[in-house]
């Protein structure tokens, strides 16, 4: 019942906007922008008493002005405004309310929670951005991705999503829902999970939380939802300090973070310290199918590049599987030569007679790897340290780009893609060689591939992913 | 003696290029290329058998032709070749021969030796890109930075180079001069150290190494070094598969990694496992002075970012001080209002009244925190996460910017930068927004600001460099 009251309300078929305003940065612009250029396609009511019109919409006194039903109320006034916010919904047919200020204290809270209640009325919020839900076209930025994704995600934050959101787009994620939820005061981290945890366009779960209100149904919930969807949570609050902050930005109570650890992994909940490993989680989750076992065939790149890769996926606790002889047989047939000491794995392509790698033997190696039995992932560096100049290395990169496309459709093997991109400033934008870099991040990022930025953060994530999935079919 | 030696070889007024070629992507091209394009001004002789002319230059048909001396002589033929050019040096005036080939064996390891000794000659390599000397003119890459720096850098490896000085000079990072040695037959890692230790253009010291070919004078160089001098090494081939692949690599005996943790611990060396960590600890040495204490002052970002970042901080040893109440009722005096709750340490950036915010006085707060004696440190997460349309997101990115160069000149403490880059694709290249970050990135790194990419890797750095020089002033 809960989940099918939660999915109405995130699937609002009108929207009101109290304190709608034409005056950026008020969050009454902020939020009219929102709704009228990501395009969302319901009714969209502007709600301030002292305009007549707003982003070309007729713009209402009061809520109970508006001629018509509103499901979903976003209102950006103050805090002390709210109880007689929540009365003013009565008889409108609204589902949730929304309040982003921050300003609310245990007064307000208990009279707009208790006035709310009783017109069964869903709060979302105080103290954070909302509502994020591409397949009903809405969103609190104008420019999030409009595509839905299989990955749910909620967070005690309001900032933290606009990062996020938008920096895990860059990697190729896409979102089912994310809800910015704040204080949660109503719907909290426990609902939120149960909701996505009965959601079906939701696969892949992860949330940034500060504390649990509700501890124990937060756990329950988190247990049931392991067994059949991925969970990544990143608990902020862990140190004394963190603790304090947490307290003070959503009144968290972060509880004793050894708890926390050993609740979070006795449930199989993928456990982050960071927005980065959040982000490179999601992109494991979303890009690689379950892993049969640990075996791994590798493309390390250069000599150094390959031995810093047997290090950190050794000690991720995947088995770098030797070559076999029919993999050297094969190449020996197709790449005729005098010498195949460099057919190793991982493989180091700088040791590679350069008519060989000019024809993309690595390839080859990694996709005959990808035939044997004991080879359960293919993990792919792209070498991007070659010191050749602009063409050759333009092509080098683009063919190799090319080679994993192509084996990603050939190969019945999960492939991990690493490539470092550099800190872009402005002088990088107009560089041939990271414009060429960032034209096959895209390629790579639109063809679905997992993309890691480096090779500890591939091998840590995907060993996380493996862990997950070892101890979820151990059950 | 030894320092002075090198310092010529790594000088060199002219060189020779043996095998050099106009057919890329052959070395012989490669190392043309780079002499000619990067600018050297000392004098360059292209030694080819079958060529008139290479790049414009008299190409000579062998070393003994050269009608004057020749300092340094990149060899790009086989091994097969490298005692014989050994032998073609006699007389010439030869200081050192770097050999790029990686097919050496131990019988033509030894020959080459063995004829460099009775001729006074150095050798560099093989398996190895060589000499980067801003200084002296000299790349093996035409688009390395001309300008020179605090930095040396050797490695024992060819391909990392060619990513890591770039990936580090997009974070502002200049060198000395950089090492790529390879197998380290003769001129190693430990010459390397007590080279750079003695460089008095090398204030920071780097290296990447997958073994020692002579450990205890590693060791002793590095026990020396370190209390005049950082030394950050990142030792490969820490697991089996590592050390497997060192060995197939440079023929490295990595060694036991339990013991080179500890030696590299008792010597004060900073240890890192990845390239990012390396470059981190190079940011961090090259533009943060040594820290009187632990004791901090940040602007934290949004609610979520502060807590992340009290974390981080806090779990790398620092003591996120409170705010004295000079600081608050200075605050008070110069922005007029009712509430300041919000006065905190980390800064909730998204608690601040509006107003306030776009006066800036996140940055007063954090300036009068410098001038705290408790506070020895300042942190400015810069906040990328504000949810407003372009043109306040843009003026508000500038302003933050604008106010810690402002800082740097003002307050008497180091002040550390986070902000956070997003990966790169082409679509990001076209979006504004990420052109705004890339903008400011740019100016953080040109006001030599020490910029890190995320909460952590700033608080894991810098805990690292506080530790450095907390053992180096108690000795």
């Amino acid at each position: 019942m809960s989940f099918h009251q939660l999915n109405r309300s995130f699937n609002p078929r009108s929207v009101a906007v109290v304190g709608a305003s034409d005056t950026p940065p008020a969050w009454g612009h902020a939020y009219m922008y929102g709704c009228t250029r990501y395009g969302y396609q319901g009714r969209v009511y502007p709600v301030n008493p002292r305009r007549e019109e707003l982003f070309g919409l007729k713009c209402y006194p009061s809520l109970q002005a508006i001629p018509d039903s509103v499901d979903y109320v976003i209102c950006c006034l103050a805090a002390a405004k709210a109880p007689d916010i929540i009365s003013a919904c009565h008889g409108k047919g609204v589902k949730m309310v929304h309040f982003i200020a921050m300003d609310f204290d245990q007064d307000i809270t208990g009279e707009t929670l208790r006035r709310a209640r009783a017109l069964g009325i869903r709060i979302l919020g105080p103290n954070c951005l909302g509502l994020y839900n591409p397949g009903a076209g809405i969103s609190f930025a104008y420019d999030f991705p409009r595509e839905s994704g299989k990955v749910g995600l909620f967070l005690q934050s309001g900032g933290i999503p606009n990062q996020l959101v938008r920096y895990a787009a860059a990697r190729g994620i896409r979102f089912s829902k994310v809800l910015s939820y704040g204080n949660g005061d109503d719907i909290n981290e426990a609902e939120l999970l149960e909701y996505f945890r009965d959601d079906p366009e939701t696969e892949v779960i992860a949330c940034y939380l500060e504390g649990a209100r509700d501890g124990r149904r937060f756990f329950q919930a988190l247990r049931e939802t392991t067994v059949s969807k991925p969970v990544i949570v990143l608990k902020a609050g862990r140190s004394t300090a963190g603790a304090r902050a947490a307290a003070s930005h959503t009144a968290a109570l972060s509880g004793s973070q050894s708890t926390w650890d050993s609740a979070l992994k006795q449930a199989n909940a993928v456990q982050v310290t960071t927005l980065e490993e959040l982000t490179d989680m999601m992109v494991a989750f979303s890009f690689i199918p379950p892993l049969e076992g640990r075996g791994l065939g590798m493309i390390g790149g250069s000599g150094g590049r390959s031995v810093l890769s047997a290090d950190a996926w050794g000690e991720a606790g995947f088995d770098i599987v030797t070559v076999p002889p029919n993999v050297t047989e094969e190449i020996k047939r197709q790449f005729p030569g005098d010498d195949y000491s460099w057919v190793k794995n991982p493989l180091d392509v700088s040791a590679i007679p350069l008519p060989d790698l000019l024809g993309g033997v690595e390839t080859v190696v990694l996709q005959l790897m990808g035939g044997n039995p004991h080879v359960d992932l293919l993990a792919f560096n792209i070498a991007v340290e070659a010191p050749f100049e602009q063409e050759i290395w333009t092509s080098m990169l683009e063919r190799q780009v090319s080679n994993a496309l192509r084996m990603k459709g050939e190969v019945d093997k999960p492939l991990v893609m690493v490539l470092p991109l550099p800190a872009y400033g402005s002088e990088e934008l107009d560089n041939w060689r990271w414009q060429v870099l960032s034209r096959q991040k895209t390629r790579l990022v639109t063809a679905h591939l997992p993309l890691f930025l480096s090779i500890n953060q591939a091998a840590t994530s995907v060993g996380r992913l493996a862990r997950y999935w070892e101890r979820r079919n151990s059950l």
